[in-house]
């Protein structure tokens, strides 16, 4: 998978209703720091947390430690792009609740759609492409059996 | 401007003479704490960045506060779309150098495109789509006559 | 009270039976972004940890919006000074558990002391003073009434 | 040296005339990004930004990588303490100069005062104790030959 992953031309928010794995959620009230001083979240912090309901969905979904990839296995999941798109702002105070979906496979990378949801309304959607790769040797791998398995079972894509 | 900046399907770095305006860089040293235990950059720090190479653009080659803007002005740069493609990772320690061109002006939107080069290949790239807003009401307005003056100056489309 | 909120000579680490009220903590787990190419958690995001634990304390425990001191009551909590004793390190993926108590009460300022547990023993704390301000003329106010009832009943001095 | 190194009860900004090393400052305008709601720097930024001049600092003026350290020697440059004094805010858009003395040196351990300077007043400081440590063994040892050297040469006791 060498192609970019490519959102839609005209991305609409989903609803509710439209998330394919509703059985887990990561919740976040956007803090204080996390708001500029127009009083919305400040962009990379959207960038951050993101990554945080990544590695929340590692350790509860796929049952597997994101901390043990990157420690001992000394596995790499760095990204090859990464995209968000913004609906509506978010406020200091304010949770948001993500859901994540698998939207791709392929031997070496993998794509994930993060769909933040305020109250009943998709707020922002981030794509991330991560590449597998052995850290020692800063060279991609295929993505490891147990990581490969726990991914397929939240495959989603609307092109289906 | 409704569409999504989208970026080509198979992006491959730049090299520096590419650069279409390589008068003006903003040079940025990746500290200790923006990396992470891999000892490579955070993705989410290289949206912090981005953001503080547009700030400075904004001073340095617009002629124009950015903080104005969010200030007195009480107009807003908030982004619809962000997007980053990573060519090469970026260690602890290492300046990186960011150039940017407007890749597209609309009539309420401007989109731009950040290459943030390490020596002469570009490390990553970044593109923004800004909708220019009024903070009060949050509903989108025409780009003020300045700041499209000013963009102008800087547009340069690979489509072109 | 304008003198400085001094920690102990010697801080040595409490441990949990130490803590004065232990019925509500703020958990954390430290994900791979707060932590620096060593492995262990970059100390600037202790800092604003400590600050998310302090938000979420107010609403929770002083049943106090802590973004409608800043927002429509334009009632600043800044500091006067933040302090911290690293008593050990705290590791990628790791959890932990943050309790809070008022150390001071003067007229126009608080300070809070942050015990934040790594287990039964104490990994770091914190220590802020904030001053209450007019967040429009930028001055000190006497601490409104509603804050100091609900911090009265967080006091808890080692020197009572 | 076990004991903290405390600041002084009362504080008060010091004059640009009275930096004991003026020759070497490190500049940082505060970005968009790094104020909170209420337009000023988010207290956790400004830790940040000490560390950030601490490490430009190392390699300016110590002559010594600070990566090289926390990399290939495995010297880890970690703190006992952090200490900020906030004597007025910072704004969006500020520039910020920081210089940096050494206010004390042990055997395993130095403290580091940063005066951080708005025009000719001390707008913040900070006040840093480090201890060096086998980053493999997690235990303190001699601060190096090389460092201890370097820092010799900025040394400045205001009770000496």
């Amino acid at each position: 998978m060498n192609e970019i992953s490519k959102p839609a031309s005209f991305p609409r928010p989903v609803n509710r209703s439209d998330i394919p794995f509703p059985n887990w959620s990561y919740k976040h009230i956007f803090r204080h720091g996390q708001c500029d001083p127009a009083g919305i979240v400040y962009t990379p912090e959207f960038f951050n947390v993101f990554n945080h309901a990544i590695e929340a969905w590692f350790c509860d979904c796929l049952n597997l430690s994101y901390y043990d990839f990157l420690g001992p296995r000394r596995i790499g999941l760095g990204y090859v792009n990464a995209h968000a798109d913004f609906f509506s702002p978010v406020k200091m105070g304010q949770e948001v609740e993500y859901f994540i979906r698998v939207s791709k496979i392929g031997s070496k990378s993998y794509a994930l759609e993060l769909n933040a949801m305020l109250g009943d309304t998709e707020a922002l959607r981030g794509l991330f492409t991560t590449v597998t790769t052995n850290l020692d040797k800063h060279s991609s791998i295929e993505i490891p059996a147990d990581l490969r398995d726990a991914l397929n079972r939240f495959v989603f894509s609307d092109n289906a």
